[in-house]
């Protein structure tokens, strides 16, 4: 097994520039996770390439051992696992039934939460509008994992409406969420920028906006609250 | 109008200790706000003390003017805003009809999230139970200014019971959430830590047990989406 102990080392290097960089994993196809979860997940979802460790670990075919400064460089966690996968990104074209369109959300915080949500409220399709990096080392934390699960997709909201989706938008003064007792087999949900909400253009092209019952003093919700509210009922109160 | 411009003056020092280390907020009894919003707030609030500002600003009576990479050194918000507070804790005392009971969260996003969904679905009371300070600069960021109108204090769940408070903890297989339709007028809702949940004597002592039901895939979501939604369920889907 290959052990690493050099910091110029050319690997090491581009591990940091994969970590780091939007840019560098968009032209390598790379991505990186860490911690055993997700190491296992990615392994799971037939994406991890290799494994570096602090020591050797059962079961992992290509793995390289690499000294604890040089974990420490490639990822900032404030408490660190002692392993990291090198996984490629993987090409998705399952569509499924309830679609999440996210424009412009730009907390990768956010998107992982988001994510971890639409798995739990079975959203299984996710069409990323100008967000944050899915491979944001910050976006994978808060997803947990449930990425793998989940089919990334490009497709414009006309396309959706000529396949017969019908599409909900998000606004501040739509229609009552907690009146919405039926939804169509086949829905678009579209949430928006934290600062900004939806776009105008897709709130027009949207069959119905969508607005949740909240104290009159209250401006807005966190978009990760927001949205789980509604997969949420829209999963569990509606036929 | 003062100005300061060293960055060894005693102020600016002070100021940077209470901005990054919760023990120097605790002994000084302070705590430092970011953005005009937040500052509004604050003086709506009547906790504010002395505002610090690139230039100068109308309407503050205790303001000095500070140099840009002052004001950088003391705040780490990727963009700050030209301005920030130095506020004084506020004595609460309310206690509401609907309190939140936070056990051992301890990221700041979450905790300030929560504090934004409490104000939107009218739980007006908060108990904080060893978790993550409520004047860490992120928590203020993701409360969105909403701290202000939510009374924090502190009260033991035995105590709660004592005063005719129906307690409702969270777990992972407790009374799906979605068949509670009715809602006692006084409730105290216990969310727990984002690894381990609510601690097993918390879980004993309530009086129901609330699950969100979910894919039988996943395993949980994150506690400020988890919270909101029982929150929202209980202000607007239950009598």
């Amino acid at each position: 097994m290959k052990t690493i102990s050099s910091k110029d080392n050319a690997e090491i290097k581009n591990l940091i520039k994969i970590y780091q960089n939007r840019k560098a994993r968009n032209e390598s196809n790379l991505f990186i996770v860490e911690g055993y979860n997700m190491v296992e997940e990615a392994f799971k979802a037939h994406v991890l390439k290799h494994v570096y460790t602090l020591k050797e670990e059962k079961g992992y075919k290509n793995q390289s051992i690499i000294a604890r400064e040089l974990m420490d460089k490639i990822c900032d966690s404030v408490t660190p696992q002692g392993i990291i996968g090198l996984c490629e990104k993987p090409n998705m074209t399952h569509v499924g039934n309830r679609i999440l369109y996210l424009d412009r959300i730009q907390d990768p915080g956010n998107l992982g939460t988001l994510i971890r949500s639409a798995r739990a409220f079975n959203f299984d399709t996710i069409i990323l509008n100008n967000t944050v990096d899915l491979y944001n080392p910050k976006t994978l934390r808060s997803s947990e994992g449930n990425l793998f699960y989940i089919s990334f997709i490009e497709r414009s909201i006309e396309e959706l409406k000529k396949d017969g989706y019908f599409i909900f938008g998000t606004s501040m003064n739509g229609k009552v969420l907690e009146d919405v007792t039926d939804c169509p087999k086949k829905i678009v949900l579209i949430l928006g920028n934290e600062g900004t909400g939806v776009s105008h253009n897709l709130l027009q092209e949207s069959d119905v906006n969508l607005t949740i019952s909240m104290n009159n003093n209250t401006e807005s919700l966190n978009v990760g609250v927001a949205g789980s509210i509604i997969m949420h009922h829209l999963a569990f109160n509606c036929k």
